[in-house]
């Protein structure tokens, strides 16, 4: 059997976009002599829809929209993923054989954690059903339906011969091999059935979908995979067993998420051009690279807005790294304005010390610049705060977290570092230079500041950091697996104290199991410590 | 039989101090030979307490702290609101009698739509149970139990005489009618059998509950209920019939609800004061005035912050509005530093008309201001703008968005002007002087600007935004309710184009059955046009 994978990167709420590319890769797999396609989840209206999905509008549209699609399926069967509304929503995928619905295959197990909501929105299939293509008896599974018992056993029972995976699943750092040996090859192994699965691929806000769609075979065997973060109609043929094989390292697709989070994040809201503070720092130098990566480099900004406090350094390392991206650089010296503000302010301030309120009316200032520059001509503005920073509020509301995308919100400093070095390996030269990469961090905001003045060792924040948001430790757990106590509790307190200022952050790409954003919902009010 | 209704108002996370309040409620009661006494729904804990569920040590605490509320029970029987993790974790109540739990009943309707979460956190109820206390069958409910079929028939079926309902349901505008009328004087009709409704007061973050318990007899007639945003302990003897009588109009309610929601804030965050940026509009004026009234006088900033485009009105009427309060008033013009931004942007800004650039310039400088003043002093900024502007983005990013509250995001300007009334009336003078009140609305960002040159009158602007945010009506239905065809497209697209500056705004206070925030899950990348 034939069997067509669509890897395709909707539009969230461009259903006639959508499903024109629907219908062009039906036509396409179809005139290649195909038996089935399959698309994922939500194919005509996009992943996620969030409270789109409550108005009546919006639902009526993709059910017209697999009218129209049902209507372009000459000889080939599509499995098309939509939303269905039949006593309540469903998350659901129609299975279309000569021009007809033959099957509404309703998703049971809804997921309703991390990023997902789909109990706000949808009701549980009651039943999973075998249909018959082409003399096969094919099951179809939605996403959460492979990574729960129940769906798959019981198409299994009923005689399925080979199940088709709708999914919307998003990126992080390691989901791949859970994907791979904890979901499907077990799953495969389990009921000695094949699976073909087809993902979403692109940006949508804050997630990003990978595609690396699979076949598997009954023997729980990886026989096919797609790239990743690529958008492509790949052809699998279930008779035969020869094995692809596609390797790609966890820093390569973190890359590559990032800069597919990037353009998706402006191609599909029609903005042309980014612009990047660069302070010399590590941090911006990889956020403008990645903006350069994803946009080209005559869409990418660079403006540097000096101190008093800056270092000469800070300037030249910025201009430099520009010059070596083929980027455009403006400098905007900050000195005149921030006097004016400290001039404004001294009555106020009369008889106080400088203290976090001088450096954040600069960080301020910058924000400001930059944001003129943005509503005057168009720029979309990146901020370049890390994980690290923004999990225990090292940053400045208003100031340097101004911005209409988070770039590296979910990535740890010392991922940063990686990814740097990664990037001008990649290139085979110091595109980003040595003298940021090995520049001490500092915000620059006073004489001779450092961030360790303020803050753990990044090596030792950092795994803190990823014990106690991504794998959920308590504050006792972290400390027996060896972290010093007071460090810790520090380090806690200052993410539950700096929880106002996430709520007020841009919408940062995800790449970890766990980022800040719709996928961490804490209360600002909190008196809890534990 | 009698009983004690505990309308308490628990702070997140301070399962001490909410421990505490429970234990002397508990005292007090029994000291005055009630029977019963009944908490809302999570007294322990706090509502809601989002993703500190998810951490085992707070499950644990709060299963502790029932434990020792359970040895303070001498006579009475306690009614009260937790978690209890057992086979999954559950939204619960437990009944204590002779110091020991003689039953948990865990609730079975979770809601999961607008601001609630639960399916995240809680299983469902299996089964509800009836306790016999002091020879009379009880049965419980838990809030969304009372809204839904089923617990409460159930209860009636077993034999129950009487439902204690503990809630934690958030005020909006109207919803006590919808309680009194739709739920509670509905289902004790239907059920024929009494029920007490135990709901938590007080601020939580953008949440506001108020209390209002009730005591509804058999026959679906209220005999009581508790003021409406007031901490209080309330005794009803089923055996009376004796009708109370509390009276509030909605303005009324409203005003009550941002008094607690800023109040709330404040106290269980451990701030002290305030700053409110005044412009000489009636945003600002009413945000200030229920600040004053919420923290006191003393507690309460001003600071009118000129600039060019001020008229001399708008600074004078500042200070009469300040005077009248008792408010200490400070004033920073920004002319200076708006020049030193001009000047500092003149080459890039070369050949440009000033446009909303430069509007936006001035906006943040007054927040850099603001902001200064509350990172040197520990004010929080209180930001101004209403509902109906943040509706349509009339407003600016990191501008006057600025602030840790946003007092008025879930106020329309109509209601704006009800609330300046209702208090000027309140009060028997005009603390709010009038030329605020009768000004025409302008953002005074450009000369002679008014608000009624980019957007439609405000009594418009609000019926067209309440049936589409409130009552989530289509764009088709809208049109069909009279209005213009093209005014209506054009607030849909304003809407639709500005997710992504309330993304960043402030925590705002819910008044109304829909407000920006937790409650609206909207994608920013979105091309549904409909």
């Amino acid at each position: 059997m034939k069997i067509a994978i669509a890897q395709v990167n909707p539009t969230l709420g461009d259903i006639k976009g959508n499903t024109l590319k629907i219908i062009s890769s039906i036509k396409s797999a179809d005139d290649k002599g195909n038996d089935i396609i399959i698309f994922p989840e939500m194919a005509i209206t996009g992943y996620p829809p969030k409270d789109l999905v409550l108005d009546d509008g919006f639902i009526i549209k993709n059910i017209q929209a697999l009218d129209e699609i049902k209507k372009q399926c000459r000889n080939i069967t599509a499995v098309v993923g939509f939303i269905d509304k039949n006593d309540g929503l469903h998350n659901s995928a129609a299975v279309i054989s000569g021009k007809e619905i033959i099957l509404k295959q309703n998703k049971t197990h809804l997921p309703n954690y991390d990023v997902f909501d789909e109990k706000r929105y949808f009701k549980p299939a009651e039943d999973s059903e075998v249909i018959e293509v082409k003399g096969k008896k094919i099951g179809i599974a939605i996403c959460e339906d492979t990574w729960n018992d129940g769906p798959c056993e019981l198409l299994k029972e009923k005689g399925a011969e080979i199940i088709l995976t709708l999914t919307a699943s998003p990126y992080f750092k390691g989901k791949e091999k859970i994907r791979e040996e904890e979901v499907l090859s077990k799953r495969c192994k389990k009921n000695k059935i094949p699976m073909i699965y087809c993902n979403m691929v692109g940006g949508q806000d804050d997630l990003i979908f990978d595609g690396h769609s699979y076949y598997f075979n009954s023997k729980g065997e990886k026989i096919f995979e797609a790239p990743s973060f690529e958008e492509g109609l790949f052809y699998v043929d279930t008779n035969s067993e020869e094995k692809t094989n596609y390797e790609i390292n966890d820093t390569e697709q973190v890359y590559k998420a990032l800069i597919l989070g990037i353009r998706d994040y402006f191609r599909k809201n029609n903005f042309e051009k980014a612009i990047v503070g660069l302070s010399g720092g590590i941090d911006s130098a990889l956020t403008v690279v990645l903006a350069a990566e994803a946009l080209g480099k005559d869409k990418v900004i660079g403006m540097t807005m000096p101190s008093k406090y800056s270092s000469k350094g800070s300037v030249d390392d910025s201009l430099l790294l520009a010059k070596n991206l083929g980027i455009s650089i403006k400098t905007i010296p900050i000195k005149e304005t921030f006097s004016s503000y400290v001039s404004a302010l001294s009555d106020e301030f009369k008889g106080r010390k400088e203290d976090v309120a001088e450096e954040n009316v600069q960080a301020r200032i910058r924000g400001n610049f930059l944001m003129a520059l943005s509503n005057k001509f168009g720029y979309i503005v990146l901020s370049t705060g890390n994980k690290s920073e923004i999990a225990v509020g090292y940053c400045t509301l208003y100031g340097d977290m101004s911005g209409g995308l988070a770039v590296l919100s979910d990535i740890p400093k010392t991922m940063v570092y990686d990814l740097t070095k990664y990037y001008n390996k990649m290139k085979g030269k110091d595109i980003i230079p040595l003298s940021i990469i090995k520049k001490e961090p500092s915000a620059e905001l006073r004489p001779d500041q450092k961030d360790s003045d303020s803050l753990p060792e990044y090596e030792i924040l950092d795994q803190i950091l990823d014990l106690y948001i991504e794998k959920g430790y308590g504050k006792d757990a972290i400390i027996s697996e060896g972290f010093d106590k007071i460090i810790v509790e520090k380090v806690i307190r200052m993410v539950k104290a700096n929880e106002y200022k996430r709520y007020q952050a841009a919408l940062g790409l995800k790449v970890t199991s766990k980022a800040f954003g719709s996928g961490r919902r804490m209360p600002i009010t909190n008196r809890w410590t534990g």
